[in-house]
């Protein structure tokens, strides 16, 4: 396993931090790793919020399902899916462009992931750790205020970066599926009752299926988080033409 | 620069590929690396299609906008963002999930991306070069049956790989945009026309803005491809729930 390799997989989520700061070359590296990352006909679909201000950490620690560490995190970007500037950029130039649909908002939405990973994967490689929270997703009119986003840009995915504690740092990585499972040859196949429990056994420690799936289903899936998530992303749709049916 | 941050920067699209296959070993490291991305709440909101029948390869070359490398390319992963398997699991332990909704969907899209996005680094430290094809996300219909798509399964992004040709080697990698226009501090700024001419400069060579504007929106905007893509991805949007207003 080469060094590059190695270092994906030892990456895990950091949650708690070090009373460190991240130096601006460090931070500048990181930056320019994301901005290197693949980009859809080299247009840079997104914009990184660079949040400095502590109390819009703060806030941010709320608004994103109460999570505290966020406001704790010495470096805190939002990646933004942005067809805003692409919008505007056409206009300047006298062009007729059509309004912004969801195909175009789906590959921002990529573009701006990409460049993410490569940001954790370029933070990973100094030695800092980072935590993805996908809650900035949530309470669109709230965070749309909050960050003074306009109507073709949305908030796909928020990025915390900060030096592990010993006891993040020794934390095992929760293990991942069989590949078997994850990756299918040619066309897809919908997984048997049977099998979907075998995928899931590793899960499940002491408890039966059933027991963890209620638990799961509970905490992670009709949940007011991610209630949240739908409602909200269905507002940011709405700039592009959809509505719920 | 470490070594991690170099290969990121080093990396860049390649369409042409020399006729060696991928050993299975590099493969399975490649897939592995894929796995071990982060995601929300370890439910690897993803599933990894691994096109092997050249058949296949061929159709898609077709569908995905007529691009004939893609048939050439000695390895093909569609990263789907899958639902559908945590909604099957969660029926199977006898919950009562809600149906998949918006929020789901963009979450496991960029599940599928981050894994996607390892999946390019690890390939490229191997010297396996890799090109994503956005158009996977169009003709719903027609790839849903190609690859039996169930209905919360939504081809996110396509993968090729393979070993680059000494042209692909050494052509530039496109710039990239300033750090200072992509990055914003706390707040989203909506620049202004003459900020986006300066920003977009680079990209102009001997044309004016305006000439530069009008055949760019042309190809990658006003195109019947990216108009496609908006209408199928809203196909896909219909099964969580949301509809063209």
């Amino acid at each position: 396993m080469n060094e590059v390799i190695q270092s994906l997989h030892e990456r895990k989520s950091v949650r708690v931090f070090k009373d460190i700061k991240i130096s601006d070359s460090d931070k500048e590296a990181i930056l320019l790793a994301a901005m290197a990352a693949p980009t859809a006909g080299n247009q840079q679909l997104y914009t990184i919020l660079d949040i400095t201000e502590q109390s819009l950490k703060d806030k941010l620690a709320v608004s994103c399902d109460n999570q505290p560490f966020i406001a704790k995190a010495p470096m805190v970007l939002i990646f933004c899916a942005d067809f805003q500037k692409w919008y505007d950029a056409f206009l300047e130039g006298g062009c007729s462009p059509r309004v912004p649909g969801v195909g175009d908002l789906m590959l921002a939405v990529q573009d701006s992931v990409i460049a993410a990973q490569n940001a954790v994967t370029a933070a990973q490689s100094l030695g800092i750790g980072s935590c993805y929270i996908g809650d900035i997703m949530e309470l669109c009119e709230e965070h749309r205020e909050m960050l003074e986003l306009p109507e073709y840009v949305f908030p796909a995915t928020m990025l915390v970066f900060g030096y592990p504690t010993e006891q993040q740092q020794n934390r095992p990585k929760p293990e991942r599926c069989d590949l078997k499972h994850i990756v299918h040859t040619n066309h897809y196949n919908r997984m048997s009752g049977d099998e979907l429990r075998i995928m899931l056994q590793k899960k499940l420690g002491e408890q039966s299926y059933e027991d963890w799936a209620a638990a799961f289903c509970n905490r992670k899936y009709n949940s007011g988080f991610s209630r949240e998530m739908t409602r909200s992303v269905g507002e940011y749709l709405k700039s592009f033409g959809y509505e719920r049916k």
